[in-house]
């Protein structure tokens, strides 16, 4: 499984992603979600994965070129005038990596399948997020879902529809985010640290801050400490529940 | 898809359900899915339900030997001794009623599947909790697991697990229980209002409370909306983040 969630802030973009990949409980490894392309002063194009990992790296690779000689390489993303092309680019990608498996007739249980997010500035337009399904289609984000959640969905889910705000801060932004990946690490095994994130400012035109969250870090380790006492807390906060008959 | 929560703590026990039931987003509607067994003094039993409707409604019909008249009933697990003989009483019924559908070679989408959760307590023994699996095999809460959820169960878990405390009351138990149900009504269209909520006071051998809690419940909305500030609120108690480089 894997946790990454995309998002969009006032401010700008805000990517997290978990870095464990499984097949079963005790064949885990560590492997980077989080891919990014840029021309600086131009264009910043930031990629996460979920799904089956030879997809998901065959799909990068293809992107960044890598049939080509290194001299020869010139990704075609890099070309793309808009995010929307970009976009579609991928999920052409994503879906002949997809179906080159399947057709060849092979199955597997996970059935080759990847979901992606991605995210983005194209000078000339606003910064834009799309969800990339393995049929290649995608939607984008907008106002009233403003960020896109892959892979282990649900646990993380809560905290961000309750507590997101356009108008947070990327220290802000990251903390919501540490919150919700916590939330989903200590529920599900598949997903684990350490952590990637990225953040992109609007107009930048060049990749933010960049940071990996490991299980030694002190900030991550005083939020997942944290946040049970918070939330005991914020409970404590809540008006007493009293039953009808009494 | 339903949402059901049976927890124990140092008081008894506590039982919430919701009592939506969809077959498809189109076909809803509103069934109960806690049933109770006491006799007064020696023995109370309640039985929460997730998965096939047809199936579960057999279960309890079964067990409330809905097949002979109403003078002969007499349910055998009113007279079992113990509740782990309760459990698989209700283990097998729940199996063969699966096996008497999927047997007659008819197939479904949801294959009949359903998971109870069975939590009582009979005279002579401590109050138990047990999760009963489509098999008909289960098992049983302890100090370490101290309760469990059937249906639509991730949203709502991480309060559960961040928050739980057997020394609570049964009205902070109740509390507690409502924000984890609003996570999972917000997020997911299967769960539904009302909730069905229910007490069991160790030793009493009396069903304790029990209260329906619908749409128009005035605490029930406070709990809704309150729990998005309080959330917001923890939030900002927790330290901020600075990324490494800056």
């Amino acid at each position: 499984m894997t946790y990454c969630v995309g998002l969009r802030i006032d401010k700008g973009l805000v990517f997290m992603s978990d870095t464990r990949t499984n097949a079963g409980v005790d064949n885990v490894s560590v492997f980077r979600k989080m891919f990014s392309w840029s021309r600086r002063g131009e264009r910043v194009m930031t990629l996460m994965t979920a799904g089956n990992l030879a997809t998901t790296q065959a799909v990068v690779s293809l992107l960044d070129e890598r049939s080509k000689a290194p001299v020869d390489r010139n990704p075609s993303i890099l070309e793309a005038p808009s995010m929307f092309q970009v976009a579609r680019e991928i999920g052409e990608t994503l879906r002949e990596v997809i179906n080159s498996n399947a057709m060849s007739g092979q199955t597997a249980d996970s059935a080759f399948n990847a979901t992606l997010i991605l995210g983005g500035q194209i000078k000339g337009s606003e910064p834009r997020l799309f969800m990339i399904y393995p049929e290649g289609n995608f939607v984008e984000a907008n106002g009233d879902t403003p960020f896109f959640q892959i892979g282990e969905t649900k646990y993380g889910r809560p905290i961000l529809v309750r507590a997101y705000d356009p108008a947070m801060s990327f220290e802000e932004t990251v903390k919501l985010l540490l919150v919700s990946f916590d939330s989903t690490i200590k529920a599900n095994l598949s997903v684990g640290l350490p952590i990637d994130v990225q953040t992109y400012e609007t107009d930048s035109f060049e990749i933010g801050r960049q940071q990996r969250i490991g299980a030694d870090d002190a900030y991550y380790q005083s939020i997942s400490t944290g946040w049970g006492e918070a939330l005991s807390q914020a409970l404590r906060v809540l008006p007493d529940f009293t039953f009808a008959d009494g």
